[in-house]
């Protein structure tokens, strides 16, 4: 069934402008940054058991509870981007902070292959009798993740072969004949796909399968569990299991429902499972939870999850502004799933979906400078909402570094006979096809402009799939300078040809443009968002000349897109004739307060909250 | 200074078809059932002292105290509303029932005069410790009050005999050269203005003079009695002391904050000692917080104190409509303060407030069925705000009945050589006037309808005030059938002439009207409430055909006013011609969703929730 596969990050060259200084910032300034706040707060030293500090510098988590149990995942995630850096230019320093860290891991792994500090170091007599709770295959998997980037970046299996061991300790753990158990917090199964991958080993495919597989049995293991451990059964912290997306077997799950992240790596695991096995039950159940999320439960800057109570979903269009949580995470986690979608088919809506989580509620969540970050995504702030330079549970700093260092993943995909192109933006590889091989060479400014130019140089016939955004009206296409006909399928202008040296050009028109939302989505009725190309755009106070909340755009306004050098190091700008409420005369009047005209100048969402405190709205009154 | 005085209730004859209606709710069911649930809750019972049965049945109050602290005060404003009710109507089981509350007052009073069935009960020992907190003199002022009243209206005067007793205890207790102190929540001032006019004893102003000079004085009595108590001063739970306006002086307060009802009470007293002193500095403070308020702090339906936390105020424009709390007891206070700054200056503007917020808030807390209450009135509900059978803090079911209970009181002002009519709906009087009297007899359907009769029977030449409302426009007078000119005077058509039998016929045209708010208000920007006459009109789920969200007012929808005699007892609605938008394909669209041509129906606020659960509205978007 499997028709697609990603092209790895570490084939793709990015030569763009906008990744190009997305990338670098994240190589020179996030990944080193982070390193020291890893310090900073003790968490490096965890891994040194026995633990010589106590972790007193660590802020509080808003909620209370600790976090140094979920530490090992957040050097894991560590691990991942810094070697997905390594990728890009290989670096003394990082490698140096990496080896330490396998190091530390390799000596505290127990003679069993168990490798979890907390427990190690804290109530080594309680492994495994908390999943529902205390995030340890979680944990297991992000260290995996790490390991199997480092392996990829570097060649080096040290880490690898830790985390074997400890995988192995797994899978002997648990089973249809052993424990029946699974992870509170998913993240494990996509990681042993990954392995897989990396080594060609069953046996992580096999363990994933079993995890997905078993998760939402009956009867169910996180009531064993908690009688083992003398508590009530069923009593959940968050009410349900549908926190933990174990509600119920996974293939019959058709709402996107609790913890958001949770669930979108799940849904990742399931389309690399269905991918593997070729199972269309498990296809059809992530389609149809696919449809759920993007049909009733997202934001319009592909965010998802808006509350904070439970990081997750509520009900279907439930998706207010100034409270929207809209975790850095989830969207993150989209582009993970929606590229495993977009393997499965080739379908332009995976690719959309992905490609507006990416650039926008993902992207948000790093700074300008690549040193802070946003945990939770506003969509409307009076100006309190601001980046964190550390947070308590750092998790979404480190999976918006590991998502950009490995951008080039997400570019191409490859079939036999056929290579698709999702992203554009500047990027070339060298790829096999039809026997062969195709060097590929995407130049564009994109996202500020559509003008993309394909160079492909190859002596074979293949099919170059383009894809061609939703957003998109009255694209063109040229061969060679000849105008060829623009018939999609699915979202991808297939052009099958005996290649030489060839170059296609694609036009893709990007007016801004105004988006609505459906009108149970309560708080945006009567208010427009505005788009252009893959970018939503938001208004902040400090670009305009009247208080946000006295603005409106009216339809009738004309929309301007301005490339200005000059503002946030480069970026186009979106303005209008908007009208602004002028202030009356008394508390309440007969006749609404007379507006004037007011210029608006809008900057994409993802570059927002860059220049100090500064109210922001992304709808805005029609 | 003191121009005009209130016709007592008792001296006022309602007669017009929407007050009777009212009345005859609360004296025939309301004040019947509150006594009920005064047994039900065993307030009664805590009068007996020593307490037989402990409290077990009151429902928590949702802030975790107890709430037994206040009883007192409770059972004083019933009194108060049965003895109102027994000017209308002699009542024996109503009279039997207060004459028990007299004798268990009586049996429960310490020698020295000390009446408080709290701490006589509980904690003798700590009488007068905890002034800021804990209610006691804001009990002896409900109390007060309730022997006022019934001595109004029945000459019996064992329960004012009673409650002067504790008032010279607490004259003995408290004053310039005694402890300096006075209540954290005001009451006991105007109440004591109430007794002097009932009695014409000047103690009791003496004393609510001393109240209300002293309070806000440096060094600050509060922070004294909370260090005599161990505890440090200034602490707070509410933070500050602008939560009982106690932070400034009176005379140096500029800005209506903190509790909404402890605000309205002393301003409520403050207007009165400015009237009795001719106090110029205390009116101009009254004028400057009138100001304050009315212009930055009022909702469009005369609701105060939009915050839960605090029970009151919060920024200026700070209107939410859905968290709005706008106690019903601040807008029955307002009512009260209103009354009394309208005796300072004959002017339309005190008037239009006080009938705002009697009309709309105040009576909102009232159910058609005169048995259920509103505490908190939003302006906006998804069908969950419905009404309390009982609150485990029922100050506001008693104050909606005493309000009702003596309309009366405030439709006429009375001078030396004039008779003002504040309010209209039907009422007569017979007042002395100009060495003479007059009989004054208005008659009309009025809020439904503005054509009002007044037929005035006098031998003396004196000036006749008709107060024109500031929401009507194109208002007409004639007097014996000739036009007479409509020239006002802030607000009030003043007509001097011999009089003999005549008959000044009043048209107010009152076709409903748009009302829009000031655009700092950001719930309301972009959006429009209804009025007609006094009246604000919300729209109820029910009487929609699409869910209120989807739902919009044009600027160019025709407003059509129809009496319904079927419709919740007989009331004018509102209808126009709205749009609905319609249901789109998508989460979201280029292209805003269609809407549709959807009738809409306005009902007036104050009756609303009396249907069953149902969303509402009162700014509805334009």
């Amino acid at each position: 069934m499997r028709r697609y596969a990603s092209v790895p990050f570490s084939d793709v060259q990015i030569t763009g402008p906008f990744w190009s200084e997305r990338l670098e910032t994240v190589l020179t300034r996030t990944i080193p940054s982070q390193h020291k706040q890893l310090e900073k707060f003790n968490m490096l030293r965890s891994l040194k058991l026995p633990k010589p500090v106590p972790p007193t510098t660590i802020p509080p988590h808003p909620n209370g509870f600790t976090t140094e149990i979920f530490w090992d995942s957040d050097i894991g995630k560590w691990v991942e981007a810094a070697s997905y850096a390594l990728t890009h230019r290989r670096d003394a320093v990082i490698e140096a902070q990496i080896e330490e860290i396998v190091a530390d891991l390799e000596k505290a792994q127990a003679p069993d292959g168990y490798l979890n500090c907390w427990y190690l170091e804290r109530e080594p007599q309680n492994r495994w009798t908390n999943l529902r709770d205390n995030h340890e295959l979680y944990n297991a998997g992000h260290l995996l993740e790490g390991a199997v980037a480092y392996f990829r970046a570097t060649g080096r299996d040290r880490m690898l072969a830790v985390m074997e061991r400890y995988m192995d300790h797994i899978a002997a753990t648990f089973g249809p004949d052993k424990k029946r158990g699974y992870c509170g917090h998913q993240e494990i199964e996509l990681a042993l796909v990954k392995a897989f991958h990396a080594t060609g080993k069953r046996k992580f495919l096999d363990l994933a399968t079993y995890f997905i597989d078993e998760r939402g049995a009956q009867p169910h293991y996180f009531d064993q569990e908690a009688e083992a451990r003398g508590e009530a059964p069923g009593k959940y912290g968050q009410g349900t299991y549908e926190y933990s997306q174990s509600h119920l077997p996974v293939r019959q799950q058709t709402k996107v429902v609790g913890h958001a992240v949770r669930a979108m790596y799940m849904y990742t695991a399931m389309a690399d499972l269905a991918a593997e096995h070729g199972d269309d039950g498990l296809k059809a159940a992530c389609e149809r939870l696919w449809r759920d999320v993007t049909e009733t439960r997202m934001y319009v800057t592909g965010g998802f999850g808006p509350s904070a109570r439970n990081e997750g979903f509520t009900q279907d269009y439930d998706l207010p502004n100034d409270t929207a949580y809209a975790e850095t995470c989830a969207s993150v986690a989209m582009v993970f799933w929606a590229a495993r979608m977009l393997n499965l088919d080739l379908d332009g809506q995976y690719a959309d979906t992905l490609e507006l989580a990416l650039y926008n509620n993902a992207l948000a969540g790093l700074s300008r400078d690549g040193e802070t970050y946003f945990y939770d995504n506003k969509l409307e702030s009076d100006g309190t909402h601001q980046r964190w330079e550390w947070h308590p549970c750092p998790c979404c700093t480190m999976n918006v570094a590991r998502l950009v260092a490995s951008i080039g993943g997400y570019v191409f995909g490859a079939a036999k006979d056929e290579i698709a192109l999702h992203l554009y933006g500047g990027a070339s590889a060298t790829l096999p096809v039809a026997g062969g091989q195709a060097q590929i060479t995407e130049s564009s400014n994109y996202p500020w402009d559509g003008a993309i130019r394909v160079q492909v140089k190859s002596d074979r016939a293949f099919t170059l799939s383009l894809r061609i955004p939703s957003w998109c009206e009255g694209a063109t296409a040229r061969v060679n300078g000849q105008t060829i006909p623009m018939t999609t399928e699915r979202g991808y202008l297939r052009i099958h040809r005996q290649w030489a040296d060839d170059v296609v050009e694609l036009h893709l028109p990007m007016p801004p443009h105004r988006v609505y939302a459906h009108p149970e989505v309560k708080a945006d009725i009567g208010r427009v968002a505005i788009k252009r190309g893959p970018l939503v755009y938001c208004l902040e106070g400090r670009d305009q000349e009247a208080p946000l909340h006295r603005l409106r755009l009216p339809s009738s306004a004309a929309l301007t897109a301005t490339f200005r050098t000059d503002l946030l190091g480069g970026i186009a700008t979106v303005t209008a004739t908007g009208q602004a409420t002028q202030t009356p005369t008394a508390l309440y009047t007969t006749t609404p307060a007379a507006e004037q005209p007011s210029p608006l100048t809008a900057v994409p969402y993802y570059i927002w909250a860059n220049r100090g405190p500064n109210p922001m709205q992304v709808w805005v009154r029609e």
